[in-house]
């Protein structure tokens, strides 16, 4: 039993230094069933421990309830259908009951479990065989039971599970038979029929090299093994581990976003957990400097405060680390990287664990921590690209729990077929709310009605154009013209990321070449100062270009406009469309005016304002919009946005964000609905730098000065406009500040 | 001490019949300090209760805190500023804070409170005198602190127990000054100065008459208590039992509505209270067959199952029964009428209990509560009109806890300067949202930059327009031509309310006179069917004319369109507005279509989506809307509805809603994104009744029959059609239903 305790041992013991992926191999040895995610005394334990550990009782309890219901339905294998559809959803749901039922199985040694997997796997059996390519396969890798193989892979990575579980309980006569008519079918389906899928270097290979690896330990079956590990040709040129080598920066960064790290991560510690207990020496847990607990941490601490995905890319606004991938992945590092206070905090957000000795572990901790953990992520940098030299992601945050601050820059890859073209784009969340969002995807998902559940047109034409992202556009134009290969031989490039003081974070990056002749720097600030009751954003967007542009530089809002200092036309019984393509043809042009000082807009988001200060350029258009237009299914999200639009060569756009303020209609109370930081003004912007100086009550003057030179935190630097001169040192400098005590 | 013991006993001997109003009196004798709320010894009860019953302990301790920050920062008494102002606030915090320390004094017998209350009081006294009228009050009776007397009035409510509380720790010099150079001031400037206003039959004069009376009780001065009880003349044609006689209908429905009664619920409870304590012969809380229970019912009754009271008339989307006035009516309620489990449970939605003897009991009986109470409020009818002869308003509900669906029909008064012009308005509540909603008022209450968060035109051209709500509109005109004192004359009239069966519950009545020759009958059916897993509602809005006319059947929601069976014409790139008058010049027209047929629209709100099915009609137009429109401030939100047109003579709008299915962006998950219910018929319609058929799968196949003609139970009806002739017993018939078992 030595080594099933290896997982057990506490949390503390564990960080002590006690490494998890050793020499020792974890779960049973090669042959024994069941091994790649349980062992039998690692169900016995789970059954002792979900006795003490209430989220482990109440995870047990609720698969009991989920599977009992299953046993007493009929078993149904219906014929394939389409994506969404009763069929499609009926094989998803078998494949979780399985899993779950073989778990129990293990976990309670009651073999009614076990008899139903064989019941259902047996029916598989009979009508796998005659099926073909799925015929409604639309431009995917087509699977058998499912439209596409990635479902395909789905199934057979939670089956893997299942049938390690009950394969001691089936008969010979039965394995044969579900292993012959269904089980290496499948495996051989995505592995040799759709080999180029499976070699691919994307989260689709990522789910097929899983199922088929998974497979391969629980059969004993090592050409699956290598497979799985090393590609079809086994040269590396496929497989998981050149996957861990380049979907991940080296910080962990996932190419396509927190969205789809949240589905991949299933496969990866679902299948790295198997090779580590199968074949220990690969220590793949310890593969590349430890990339999948990179991989884990950086989806995470990128996850806004309330335990949602920032929906940058073609994203859902609403997938948190509650997501059934992101238990198991938080629990199996738990257990195997070392036990962290924060995962802890994201175990709780999560109300659930695996069933299994890592989710005990965790749900063992929670249970003996006196007060619960509260999340206290700092900010952070992730870089992006395989090699990490491609631009990267800034998080600024500032406070800690739920109602904490973060801002989010992203200057990293474009992302693959689900990227957006939004270089130098920002979301804020503060006080429990998205307040400046990223619209995400277009999409319902999985509701028929609306295109089966699939991607809108919209999501091309709206989601993902530069104007729906708070970020410039030029010339109304997307970036890189909305051509994604294009997109996709760029990056952002990072200037600074220093976040020593906590009254003083800054994140600097450039954008080059989304457009010809025109080079975009942003550099971002997230400030304390004891006199304001909440953190306060910096924004200073400077675009270069030696001829002449127009520059909307766009604030997406949610809420109410409560007020603003510039005159406007309101167009009150007739409006049109804001334009005709790259996305303005989906805003409507709600209101404009025209200001040659500082623009100021406040709106009112839940329970706090939110002012936007922008400092004073000559003829700077203000224009108010809404989403709606060319919406002809009702497809998009109405919300209101609003831009500053200027025509010059050289522009700086210098912005302040201040939350202020309180109120609650329910209690009839407002308190402060106007900013404190009133005034903005450029004092001077040059090759050099910019220097801005921001004024309130009581004497609140702040000078920010940030490069736009080489990055460097000795430099002296001297920036000039016609009168004076400005000097500064290092990237970043704040003065007039008053630091948090 | 036993007369303080009766407050005390246990709920269940309350309920057990031992009457609370009886002859002998609570509180102290007349002349005693404090009396008129809270007792000494009640303070110490109330003291001793924190220590074994949560929610009074944490009461306690927030109210300690707060008044603890207020005594550590200056006393500030400003001149006199606008409303929302600071000025305005910091006298509104002013004498909650006084009131508070007053009864912590009461409570704990620390002298520091009675001494602050007494600075405070005192710095009044040195600035009251030379004040007048408040400069800025508009339209208004002015106060002197305040821009309105109402103001005044609250602070006198509130500075009556502050005063009385801490009356036995002040000397006399400064009772002297403190009586005669603010609080008697005060009360002449509301009840001699303001003889008209104190005499009105409104909230404003309820304020009034509370604040003379409270002032009355403490002070001993029974010139004060009659003028409050009987009106400045003595004659009983103004004053408190005149109120009482004429606010509420015989049910104790609240001519105003919910949101008005929730603020006339303080006054009315607190002068009751001292009354009940000061002069018990009046028997107030038995006074006209015991309205104040009644009026206290029909508020939390009529509220939402969230707890939130419908925005009905002039009223806050949000505004629910945790405000401080229904705190204060349900434990003044609980401990006078005697324990009620529904108001136990609104007291736990509450989550805070008056600091006396009455939240004591509220607060113990939650404690000894073995399962918290569930909210399990009956379907009910309140007419309207001081005689309950005006039309009404019915409530249909199934289900228990918040959860619950809700249906609400308006068929009462206007409501004099809050009400609005939406007679057969209903507004349809379930799974935990408003999701066929009311707007309510046009008003950022309290923000300052939306004028003075005062109402806003937009609350009179919109808001109460007709259009603005859901029922019909004819000829694009609002009812009564949108003239207040027309629409005062009429009410709407009952139909029939019949609640009986839990599986078809029913609501009828009329709208006459509200245009010129034409009359409008609505009934709405709440059903329940064991073959669907929600209640649904059956609609049938029945206009009757000789005359052509032109009917918009409007619904407005929330949420995202889904689906819907009718082509239509999107504006997409122009949209104009769709009308210029009557609210119609507030609507984008979005889109619009025509159809011969049944006309189906889905949305989805939350996590469910919500389908209309409406029985064709040749040449019906769809309308679909978004508001907006003709708002150049920005002061209306933004939320689409659509429409059915129709041009005819008499007609009959029949419409089911079906709440269906499931979605979760986040879980990714959607079921059931279509109607069972898909068939809807008219089979027969005439002036005797209307016939109506609906359909879905498994043989689902109901048949409703309502009546048009004279109520009765009992009465056989014959509705006929071109070929054929209908038959049914009563007022409402469904036949086809499986009841729920």
């Amino acid at each position: 039993m030595r080594h099933h305790l290896r997982v057990m041992v506490t949390a503390a013991a564990i960080s002590a230094g006690m490494s998890m992926f050793g020499s020792t191999p974890l779960g049973a040895q090669s042959g024994a069933h069941p091994s790649i995610f349980l062992t039998r005394a690692e169900g016995q334990q789970v059954r002792a421990r979900a006795a003490t550990a209430p989220l482990l009782g109440r995870t047990l309890t609720q698969a009991k309830a989920t599977v009992e219901a299953a046993m007493r339905a009929p078993i149904e294998t219906p014929p394939p259908g389409e994506a969404g559809g009763y069929s499609h959803e009926r094989h998803k749901q078998n494949y979780r009951e399985m899993q779950l039922a073989g778990m129990l199985y293990t976990i309670t040694g009651d073999r009614r479990y076990a008899s139903w997997v064989g019941r259902v796997l047996e029916q598989y059996a009979g009508m796998y065989p005659a099926l073909g390519p799925h015929p409604l396969s639309k431009n995917q890798a087509p699977g058998r039971l499912f439209h596409q193989s990635l479902n395909e892979a789905n199934w057979l990575v939670a089956v893997s599970i299942a049938y390690d579980c009950v394969y001691d309980a089936l008969t010979p006569a039965q394995r044969t038979r579900i292993e012959r008519d269904v089980l290496r079918s499948m495996a051989d389906w995505l592995s040799v029929r759709q080999a180029k899928e499976f070699d691919r270097i994307h989260n689709h290979g990522t789910w097929a090299v899983a199922a088929v690896g998974m497979l391969g330990f629980v059969l004993n079956d090592s050409a699956y093994v290598n497979r799985a590990l090393y590609g079809t040709k086994g040269d590396r040129s496929g497989g998981f581990l050149r996957q861990l080598d380049e979907l991940f920066s080296p910080d962990g960064w996932y190419m396509e976003g927190p969205y789809y790290v949240r589905y991949a991560l299933l496969p990866f510690f679902q299948f790295a957990e198997a090779v580590q207990r199968g074949r220990p020496a690969v220590r793949i847990y310890a593969y590349r400097d430890s990339i999948l607990k990179k991989a884990l941490f950086a989806a995470v601490n990128s996850a806004f405060p309330n335990g949602v995905f920032p929906p940058i890319n073609d994203a859902s606004r609403t997938m948190a680390v509650d997501a059934p991938e992101v238990i198991t992945a938080v629990d199996l590092a738990y257990a195997r990287y070392g036990a962290d206070r924060n995962l802890l905090a994201v175990a709780q957000q999560q109300g659930s664990v695996l069933l299994s000795a890592a989710g005990a572990a965790v749900a063992t901790d929670l249970a003996a921590s006196r007060t619960p953990p509260v999340l206290a992520w700092r900010s952070v940098e992730y870089t992006d690209g395989a090699n990490g030299q491609r631009g990267g992601h800034g998080v600024l945050r500032a406070g800690q729990g739920p109602q904490a601050t973060m801002l989010l820059l992203k200057y990293g890859v474009h992302g693959e077929g689900h990227g957006h073209f939004d270089k130098l784009h920002f979301s804020l969340f503060d006080n429990g709310r998205e307040v400046i969002p990223d619209y995400g995807f277009a999409r319902w998902i999985n509701i028929e009605p609306k295109t089966g559940g699939r991607y809108l047109p919209e999501n091309d034409s709206w989601a993902m154009q530069t104007i729906a992202h708070n970020t410039v556009v030029v010339d109304e134009r997307t970036q890189s013209d909305f051509v994604e290969k294009e997109s996709e031989k760029l990056s952002g490039e990072r200037h600074f990321f220093e976040v020593q003081s906590p009254s003083v974070q800054a994140v600097s990056a450039f954008a080059k070449g989304y457009w010809p002749g025109v080079t975009a720097q942003r550099t971002m600030l997230l400030l304390r100062d004891r006199r304001l009751p909440n953190p306060i954003v910096v924004d200073l967007f400077r675009v270069v270009s030696e001829t002449e542009h127009q520059y909307d530089f766009p604030i997406h809002y949610r809420g109410q406009l409560i007020a603003t200092n510039v005159g406007y036309q309101f167009f009150g019984s007739q409006r049109s469309a804001l334009g005709s393509r790259f996305g303005y043809e989906h805003l409507w042009k709600e209101a404009a005016g025209r200001s040659d000082s500082t623009v100021r807009v406040t709106w009112l988001d839940g329970s706090r304002y939110y002012t936007v200060s922008t400092a004073a350029a000559p003829g700077t258009e203000v224009i108010y919009a809404r989403t709606g237009a060319k919406d002809s299914l009702f497809n998009l999200i109405v919300e209101p946005m609003y831009l500053l639009r200027r025509r010059g060569t050289t522009q700086l756009f210098a912005s302040v964000i201040e939350p202020h303020g309180f109120f609650s209609e329910s209690l009839e109370r407002s308190e402060q609905a106007r900013p404190l930081v009133t005034g903005i003004r450029v004092l001077a912007s040059d090759a050099e730098g910019s220097v801005v100086e921001l004024t309130g009550p009581r004497g609140l003057r702040w000078q920010v000065s940030v490069t736009h030179g080489a990055a460097s935190r000795t430099a002296a630097r001297t920036v000039r406009n016609a009168g004076s001169s400005f000097t500064f040192t290092g990237n970043v400098q704040v003065t007039g500040l008053e630091p948090l005590p």
